[in-house]
């Protein structure tokens, strides 16, 4: 088994580092091979997914992916930059399912800035469409207005899009993770105004014959948004597209107020994953030593169960790090009074000792 | 001076029949004139936005709306629910500024389901372009693919669009509102992924040129939901597009916990405007007289201000509210142990007893 460690830019290094250590801890040992992605790809090769990068990510089985972006790539033209390796990675190797858990630790509880009965015990799981919409739909540009009242003026524009296929196998992968789960599904589009989402909804609903175990409810984007600052803990499983996916996992994240501890998967049809933690590259504190590992960790664990079959492995690795938090270690960004703070080459070990 | 008055549908005509009873309190006499849209729309002449409907908004001054929808027009076809009356009011009188406010009034801190330190105070203002983007973009509709891994399949497509023009007044309008209140402005788009909204930005930064006291920053719509959640109090006015305004706009009200509360103005090119709250129809509590009133109402007081130039009429009814909930009456919405329960009816005659 091999896995492409790709740590990019920022803290991306430093919480990759202890995801291996981690990884390298396991009595079973994965050949890891790394390469730089992001700003460290552009600046090791001028282009911030290297053609040796694409190479070794669709050679392994599994990649572990750091963060990337930093302020000294800001200003390259927008090819360049480094979050067009994200984007040119999804679509290489067509990981359209992103799997992003929002859950709170009971002992973390006091960093959301909801109120502990609106959020203890979040458990939800947002499932993005990753490699169709208006991400990469095609055509796109800037040209001049073609009609209307702006006619003749220049003009932004971008195309949003979802094969009947496209919408089906995110469906599937939706309804398979509620059946393991509270058997709940919310499927989020804007079928009263868009084409593609009212077509999107169509698809969905037939997909549903096909899991009658699983209750399926729809709901508009902006009620969604809505519902998970109002309720957020009446959700299970949410499906939706690229776009709105965008928007509300990071939402979602939030609402624990630790996205530090909140890793996520991008799988292909065969279960070859990305994984990677939800949270930035956070320059600011880069080579502190103080940034959260777990997230990354975690991210670890998932590419154990879901790419690697591993899910024992998986499991040992997430008890480790209820272990930690249980025995009060805290990283800067989810410290309180009355736990230890370490940084995060500790928190790793920490996470490696607890595994034994 | 005229204004429309459509109360639509569910709570709709309880709600708009208080601010009408306030408007009738003024010392200052307007013409009023109902019309019937949305489901009452297609109920009485077959079509949710009625051509007399149509052409009393257009020769009014201003229009007062309630809020459309109920369960009994969702099976209709797209075209005859409700909802498009709205879409169809917004494009044929040209209403691209959509002003939301989204306030945490004192009285009401409790009603969030955010920590009181979080959203004690808050008061932002979100300006949404209301005529543009991928709301009204063509083409549209669903198709056969025709290109790609789906090729020769079914698909929808919607097509995302800003002309020049469109971004610059609505920058114009986001500017002057700052410029009224703290003089922040944050612009949030998708620049990184959208080239449309790459276009958004670097037109706002050129606008941006005419507004030298207003400090400008820009921020990715995923991180402004996250930061709507995470410290939203940072905010002055967020300006963005119809999708993402959508969106946020609705997650905003949301963070108040009083989204019966909430007033929005959408305004044309010579501040004739469209008032209506920022909630819904609510159909399961319609004729129970239970809803709330206050968000029409101070919908009313939007519409004196900014389209009858009445500022100080605006504010008369503005103070009146206040000191009602000072007086501590709740409807039910708001209600909280140790204050008064009233009805929809109540509250009206509170607030126009509370003018005098
Ligand atoms: C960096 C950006 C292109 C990316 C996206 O919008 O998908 C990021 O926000 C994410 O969610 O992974
Ligand atoms: C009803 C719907 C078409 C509308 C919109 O999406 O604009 C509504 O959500 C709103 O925000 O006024």
């Amino acid at each position: 088994m091999k896995i492409a460690i790709l740590p990019g830019d920022g803290i991306g290094p430093e919480i990759v580092d202890q995801a291996v250590k981690v990884l390298n801890a396991l009595d079973e040992k994965f050949e890891l091979e790394s390469a730089p992605v992001g700003g460290a790809g552009y600046a090791a090769h001028g282009h911030p997914l290297p053609e040796g990068t694409l190479a070794l990510a669709k050679a392994a089985d599994a990649i572990l992916f750091g963060a990337v972006g930093d302020f000294k790539y800001d200003t390259l033209e927008r090819a360049l930059r480094p979050e067009q390796a994200i984007l040119g990675l999804r679509k290489n190797l067509g990981l359209f399912a992103n799997l992003r858990p929002a859950i709170l630790y009971p002992e973390l509880a006091g960093a959301s800035t909801l109120k502990p009965e609106v959020v203890s015990g979040l458990d939800i799981l947002i499932i993005r469409e990753l490699t169709g919409d208006i991400y990469f739909g095609q055509p796109r540009g800037v040209r001049e207005c073609p009609d209307g009242a702006f006619k003749g003026q220049r003009e932004g524009f971008d195309t949003m899009r979802y094969a009947e296929g496209e919408i089906r196998r995110i469906a599937h992968v939706a309804f398979q993770a509620a059946q393991k789960r509270d058997k709940r599904l919310t499927s989020v589009d804007k079928a009263n105004v868009l084409e593609t989402f009212q077509f999107w909804r169509d698809i969905v609903t037939d997909v549903h014959k096909e899991y009658p175990d699983v209750a399926l409810d729809h709901m508009y984007v902006d009620n969604a948004a809505m519902q998970l600052v109002r309720a957020p803990k009446r959700f299970d499983v949410l499906v939706t597209g690229n776009m709105f996916g965008d928007i509300l996992s990071d939402q979602a994240s939030m609402l624990t107020g630790s996205i530090g501890m909140l890793p996520s998967a991008s799988l292909d049809a065969n279960n070859k994953g990305l994984y990677e933690p939800s949270h930035g590259s956070a320059p600011d504190i880069a080579g502190k030593g103080v940034a959260n590992p777990l997230a990354t960790i975690l991210s670890a664990a998932m590419m154990l169960r879901y790419s690697l079959g591993r899910a024992e492995q998986a499991g040992r690795i997430e008890n480790a790090v209820k272990a930690v938090l249980k025995q009060g270690l805290r990283t800067p960004d989810i410290y309180e009074e009355g736990t230890t703070k370490v940084g995060t080459s500790q928190m790793g070990d920490a996470v490696v000792k607890a595994l034994a």
